[in-house]
């Protein structure tokens, strides 16, 4: 997605330990005209998957592009809740997820009450890196016996495994951009085929 | 705000210790209708409010209505990030929030590069309680020398401090539903003068 591409191009910075930064327009100030075409962007990419009916997300940087998508879906957002103390109740499904990029592990919790096998369930995600959030998902729908319909990132590294992996597993992932390779001064895209 | 007042009687559920719950639509599943429903009234309620140029708001529940807001002011949103490892940098907004619901306190930071003098903003967020996250705002957007245009929340908690503390210090608080009084099985609303 052009759009996309030219807005890390402008304001992106690459940071050491393969982080892109993209807090002036996704994660921490949010350019929110952006984050609606991105929205009309994933509806337009799985408009053929008619039977979506529930959008995941993690928080906090997937709540924004979930919602802006789940808006043309017509469909309620769940967003997973970080941490153990996650005022989220008792019956819950969990998922222990580690990040590369703070280098620690939290937990992922969603509501029994808010997932289950009538659910058809896109995720929707800012990152995909080594696609450890995605694999805490995708545990915790199959087990409430949901649906899997596919996976939409906004950006994903296609220089690490995630998105190779997901796709291995048959699961449609399309991602907005895919970033082949960084340097500190430089950020070459490729196309999601 | 009667859309949400009935939603609130029909999904929202009271615990112990003056907690109303609410993830069923608002922070936890996500009802995205209402929710631009709840952005479009923040914008008719301060819409002759002209030079608001950003929204203001703490991660992770209020996200999703800040965006819906921000969406009619065509402003960006600037989400304070909670923890001390908060991913924004050194060079940050600092402010300690205590959550009564919680019993904990947790340092929001925001970015120097988001927050400036020629900010006019406007706070959003879901609750207003006790105020501890709004004085936390307050303190970041004086430390920036930006102008608080006044502030907007989905639900005061009336018979706490908060709402009254923020409106003797002649900030514009406007809730779309203020809670008079609860119980475990009766939940009733007054307005907002």
């Amino acid at each position: 997605m052009k759009l996309l591409e030219e807005k890390i191009l402008s304001c992106g910075k690459v940071l050491p330990g393969n982080v892109l930064k993209v807090d002036g327009f996704l994660n921490h100030r949010i350019d929110v005209e952006l984050i609606d075409a991105l929205g009309e962007e994933f509806y337009r990419l799985f408009s053929s998957y008619t039977d979506i009916n529930k959008i995941l997300t993690v928080e906090s940087s997937g709540i924004a592009i979930a919602c802006a998508a789940a808006r043309h879906f017509k469909v309620p957002v769940v967003f997973a809740k970080k941490g153990n103390n996650a005022n989220v109740g008792k019956d819950v499904y969990s998922a222990e997820v580690f990040s590369f990029t703070k280098g620690t592990s939290c937990t992922i919790n969603i509501s029994k009450k808010y997932l289950g096998p009538e659910d058809s369930v896109l995720i929707i995600d800012d990152f995909l890196a080594n696609g450890e959030a995605c694999r805490g998902m995708i545990k915790m729908i199959e087990e409430a016996g949901a649906k899997l319909a596919g996976i939409g990132i906004a950006i994903e590294k296609g220089f690490q495994s995630g998105g190779k992996e997901l796709r291995a597993m048959g699961i449609p992932v399309k991602s907005l951009v895919i970033v082949d390779s960084m340097t500190d001064d430089s950020i070459s895209f490729r196309d999601d085929d």
